[in-house]
């Protein structure tokens, strides 16, 4: 049976996965509301929705599904809204906020269980660009896309919703809304809120000690690229975050005490086991490029380190678009060297395996 | 006049500075110590030095000058040892160390100002490599190379140093020492301390809520890539950097109390201002490849969207030694992609830039 699909917010999030949702369903109808009017337009022309609209209430009522791919505030406001109106009977109501708590809290508060059915959800996808211009229908591709079942989510919305995005190629999974605010608190918005202190810091510094604006390297470099990120999303996510950024701050000053405690009695030992432990527990976890910023396919290439074997194994893959290239020359052994190449897609990552393998005798490898 | 030059410690920084002082002054002796048997080797095999030796001091006394190129604490060590020596009038010793004010604090006491001159010397360039057998002639070009003037420095050392120094191609910039422990302890050594300490917070998270060991992507992988480097190097820098760390440590926790201030009352402009801020500051600094991990240089291209483009472009660069090449996605307009090729040495850059605007109509930029 086809459906009514209403995506609110056309932005690279909500557009993408009307591409995701089309290629998994090509008989749906999508209508799509964005305020902007470019995004609205693109959305429209490259036929990623059938419908548009500025006025979010219009094409409510006719929406067999709503998701509300818009800032957290906006998508808090959109469920008070939707409380007010003549929705069809049993709509399957969802997002895609960073934060789930709160969001939770204001569907159950406001949306009335006999008539509406709502699951929160987190698609952990993302990327430095943004609007319909940037929408990609691989961008959630085993990506991470988190279900947080609440008392408005009756035993079919999970099947109902997983079979919708089924186009997706997410990986599904289901958490209680407090537990996927702690976990991405601890992994996604403290880190900004650290990477975001740091860099302050070390801007006050440059005013006692100016060579401070000239000295950073790699180390700085990368503990401070998330402090960058756009201001208004963060600001949103600490604000709908607040139980965890607090109990995480306190955690981490203890941290810093202890660490305190260590340099002044230069306990050597236990400074060592520290930054030892730090160490072997991050190559414990697993730490992904998608989900956040990236979203690639990587292939690993033993290759002899002369200067013309990258071109010859661009040769092989002609006509295959590539992302990017790498050396890495710290795995470098004397004679052979790891050539990385990310692919946009898997099909190209597995195809390019099976073309260097047949035309070279260099080991190929999926995982480095 | 030729000159014997002593480096103790054959390591990647020993070895890579052998060979930019042999390049700069091909008629001066070179001798090495190292512990290890397989660096002593390498760099004799390689003729980085002209004799080797395993006992530290039985070279000394036949040095003009002395580069100790070993860890923080054997620097401190040494420095000790030397001043039990018959070492050549007037010799010129100095260190590698990553900290300063504690090395010349040694020096200051130990080393006897009318027959030895000392000066404390930080090249600011690394790898991911180690070993002679990683050494690399360009490692420092373009890299600052902090001097450290103090007590047991007369007005030639410096000049006397520079000569020595300039087959390195480094940028020597003069520093107090205690500034340059205060200036590094802010912008590397104190991320190493947040690196770790965030790393260490979400292993025990884990150990509550198990899916912290699985939903960490990008930016979390970004800021705890330092975590992983060596825990007994960082435990030496830190315990020779403790007042400085000390003093980062307070005032970080001051500044996670302000942001818990503002969580607390919800202030959303202030929270707003903390984050754009951050990134204000960001965009201001010199944040350095070079220096730490990296050492390369960049060449961007304005090429087409095109698949075989980056073909193309490698076939213009054939037979030059490229390091990495990336598709910047996020800085693509419509039509034009930015194209970023590194390369090892200064020479293949411009060669290259060269090169592609004679084949072709593409912007080329060695900034981006």
């Amino acid at each position: 049976m086809s459906k009514t699909v209403y995506i609110a917010g056309l932005g690279l999030i909500g557009a993408s996965m009307a591409l995701g949702i089309r290629r998994g369903h090509p008989d749906y109808r999508l209508l799509g509301y964005n305020r902007g009017e470019q995004s609205r337009k693109i959305a429209l022309d490259r036929q990623m929705v059938d419908e548009v609209t500025d006025d979010f209430a219009s094409f409510a009522p006719l929406a067999d599904v709503i998701i509300l791919a818009v800032p957290i505030k906006q998508t808090m406001a959109f469920l008070k809204e939707l409380a007010q109106l003549d929705l069809k009977p049993n709509v399957l109501i969802t997002d895609a906020g960073s934060t789930k708590q709160a969001i939770v809290d204001v569907a159950d508060s406001y949306l009335d269980p006999t008539k509406v059915r709502f699951i929160g959800s987190h698609p952990m996808a993302g990327s430095h660009k943004s609007g319909a211009q940037a929408a990609d229908v691989n961008l959630f591709e085993n990506a991470y896309y988190i279900l947080t079942p609440s008392r408005l989510t009756t035993p079919d919305t999970i099947e109902e919703l997983g079979d919708l995005l089924k186009g997706l190629h997410v990986r599904l999974i289901q958490m209680d809304p407090s537990e996927h605010d702690r976990v991405t608190g601890q992994v996604s918005h403290f880190p900004h809120l650290l990477a975001s202190s740091l860099m302050l810091q070390a801007g006050d510094y440059r005013e006692r000690y100016a060579l401070t604006q000239h000295l950073a390297a790699g180390g700085f470099r990368d503990m401070t690229r998330i402090a960058e990120a756009e201001p208004g999303m963060w600001t949103s996510i600490l604000l709908t975050n607040q139980a965890v950024m607090l109990d995480r701050i306190e955690d981490f000053k203890e941290r810093l005490d202890q660490v305190a405690t260590l340099l002044k009695t230069g306990n050597e030992d236990a400074l060592w086991t520290f930054f030892d432990q730090g160490r072997a527990t991050r190559k414990e976890m697993e730490i992904h490029k998608r989900g956040g910023v990236d979203s690639f396919y990587d292939l690993y290439v033993n290759i002899p380190d002369e200067e013309d074997e990258i071109l010859k194994i661009m040769e092989l893959l002609r006509g295959t678009s590539l992302m990017n290239l790498r050396i890495n020359e710290e795995n470098r052994e004397d004679i052979h060297g790891i050539l990385q190449i990310t692919f946009k897609t898997q099909a190209d990552q597995l195809r390019s395996k099976e073309i260097i393998e047949a035309a070279t005798d260099y080991q190929v490898f999926i995982d480095h």
